[in-house]
């Protein structure tokens, strides 16, 4: 069994010996370290792995021993994080978050698929999963979370804006993905907007949902050369592997514990 | 020696037969044909390539002879395009220019080598092309680039806004590269603004020039990955092989023959 | 309603004339022409969709009347073809293609899933689809083929090697994917192979299966970066992304009629 | 001025604290930390850069100082690297090479550089370098590498073998690019190789020279979708962008101390 922790503080000297310094003494054994600079802010960002085997401190006593080096968050190898993904009408994605989490690509318990339509309930079922449908009913959606132990809200293709209340009791763990390559096309209907545009490459993106509507910090992106006999039908077919493959890409970068959020920009360490 | 037919027509019955059996009663040999009907619009656009021996039709009346048939241009193998190039300082895209056209990966005349600085003329004078200072002075640049017989301007990095003017006088023959995958990030110092977005990816647009600034029709796109390491100087580094690589692609394609503008879009045959 | 002809015959002069003037001469309307011709072996190789409406042979005269013209195969847009799918005990391409399938990717009737072992039958229950454990029967397989008028197999990580006689009955029929970017790491194992020689990228190919192992016509390949880092776990995860890519184009290719053999390699048309 | 370590030893528990602890204790401040443990061999491999004002072991001392730790490098930032680049007749990655360094992408000196023709001489003396045309004469090319204090030997298409004594000499220290996705294509005439094997996507790679003509450790492998469309002479048109890429990028790795070698892999920190 292994500890993580994710630090983010002040660069300051002697900060990653300290740290690695206190685990040494604690009999801890460092499985991968992983530390960033922003040299523009002085910020420090750090990922500690270490294996607990003849560790000194209890794992409940680890989070508060080592909050004395800035602000922390310590989550441990044998816990699986809850999620919960919302969708409407489209199953591309949450098949493939199905698929990868029975495979093991993705470690996490998918405790409830949460929709505002009854179509993917079938789906649900067909992989033994909780299926809730709640459509404009965000006050029973948090009480489900609460109850569930929700810790990452996943957006698959859900098609309906999140109230600014929601999106602030779980900031930076909602991920979203938009169908082009932020910030162009917006909004509605971006394949039709990169049609209309004429580009050459479409894309997709997975970023944390804020209050600004795709404008939050971007976690992944990757994009497909289109040309001009791709019809928008096209587009739609070739963006849906795009989306598969952000959005996957993005939730495993959080179950891992690997995403820190600095300003508008995210540091995946 | 072959000669190459670009038409657009309305899309009508039999407009591929009624052409190929022009050229074939004439005795030509069709080396390459494509063809594009956009669905929507209805509109027949079509590329083709043909051997010239024993045709029974003189180059210079061929053009007449095919006016029937739609809105065309005929062009031969044996005739170089005569490019002009623009460039202010960055010297990336203009070496990239001349290395593959004296490889011969792009078959054309480099007639001239424009500038509003003198910065990069040791670089025109090394590939032994004549280099011209013309800050400020589109008239001097337009007589020049009648003089010449250009057929092709690429601006390679060049900062400075083309006129209405020289744009219309040239439409559809200006090739610029612009620093971003647009539609993001148009105008100014698109990495720092692709930074500031904290984007995962960059990418870099060869498009016609037109007179409203990076609006024109795209010709090319691609992209790399970045990360939060990447700091505005290293997305100016990896840019610039995204620059090259856009630019000579659809320098290659217009010397090709195979472009068309229909609206917004390229279609490339 | 279209039809559609894939056509191979020397190259001569007038040949796109010829058939053009044939399809008009007969009232069909040309939707869309590909052709291309091998500049070595002098082969000419063409793909032309025409409009049937109005057109003055009937369907089941057309290839007759075509034969005149070369190697020739006549196919329709109103009739689908008929998929088998071969697979083991994976079941990522398995998922990929029915879910494909469904949503109108991939324009077939997935007429049989056939596999050497009982695990993913429940997957092709959840689809609808019949399923076959045929193990080392062969001739039970052939059988079934006949019975479903199977037009296309493809091996979905099939685990089994297929005898000279069953390839040759579906010669250029069958669609195999193997997990390397070939001809690098033929045979057993290509992820460890990968992992022993310390490759910077891996890959996957879909090629049309022949009697020696690897080696048929490559259809489609993809590939993917990775890393040190990287276990041949991870390689497996990455790998599995790329092998639903390659297949699940290449099986697109065939079904729209647009691939060609020449010696070792394909035309896509 | 900032020291960078590369270490390389045995994994035990509290080696990252014992080395960022003598680091902290000598007022060293870390500025970049990057470790790697290889999970089946135990073995430990870490690149630490860190501030050098106020340090209170001399430059000249620290490797000393340091060997305790295991198998251990030092280099300094404020000392440029010595680069002698081979070639033939191709110009292409030489050009690239010398035009990355004038423009601070690569931070080296680039010493000599030293051909079996006199082709390129024209090229070094454009920019400045000193050309060295020695067919057939290691002796001479070793006596001058060793003249030139020569750190790093770059073989940008230079077509002829290097004998075992001149690779033990540089072990490591000789980077080479083949113009294929190795393993596939080893040995002479790659791009005729993919072309009549007929695969979908071509390579190239650059890789440390060892004895074993090709199959020397892998630094960096990129890759292009090619056509059917496309002859060998296109393949190597596009072939040379992904040489110029590859060799470019695995020379920045070398030159940033970024390379570790681990039996036949490479490991890039």
């Amino acid at each position: 069994m292994n500890a993580i922790l994710r630090l983010t503080c002040r660069d300051r000297r002697g900060i990653v010996a300290a740290i690695t310094n206190f685990i040494a003494h604690n009999n801890g054994n460092i499985v991968n370290l992983d530390q960033y600079t922003d040299p523009a802010a002085g910020q420090f960002f750090m990922r500690l792995e270490w294996d607990l085997k003849n560790f000194k401190i209890a794992p409940a006593k680890i989070e508060k021993a080592l909050q004395k080096f800035g602000k922390i968050s310590v989550t441990f190898s044998n816990r699986q994080k809850r999620a919960a993904v919302f969708v409407s009408r489209y199953d591309h994605c949450l098949y493939d978050l199905l698929l990868r989490q029975r495979s093991g690509e993705l470690n996490c318990d998918i405790a409830a698929v949460i929709s505002n339509h009854e179509d993917l309930r079938y789906v649900a079922a067909a992989f033994g999963k909780e299926f809730y449908c709640l459509p404009g009913a965000e006050k029973k959606q948090l009480a489900l979370l609460k109850e569930k132990k929700i810790d990452l809200i996943v957006l698959a293709r859900y098609m309906q804006i999140l109230s600014p209340v929601f999106i602030r009791d779980y900031l930076y763990k909602i991920i979203n993905v938009h169908h082009s390559f932020l910030p162009a096309f917006k909004g509605a209907k971006p394949y039709h907007q990169a049609y209309r545009r004429g580009v050459k490459i479409i894309g997709a993106t997975a970023h944390f949902a804020t209050e600004d509507l795709d404008q939050g910090p971007i976690i992944q992106q990757n994009v497909a050369q289109i040309s001009h006999r791709d019809t928008v039908d096209d587009l739609i077919v070739k963006g849906r592997d795009l989306e598969r493959q952000v959005l996957s890409e993005a939730v495993r970068y959080f179950l891992n514990d690997r995403l820190f959020v600095r300003g508008n920009r995210t540091i995946i360490l």
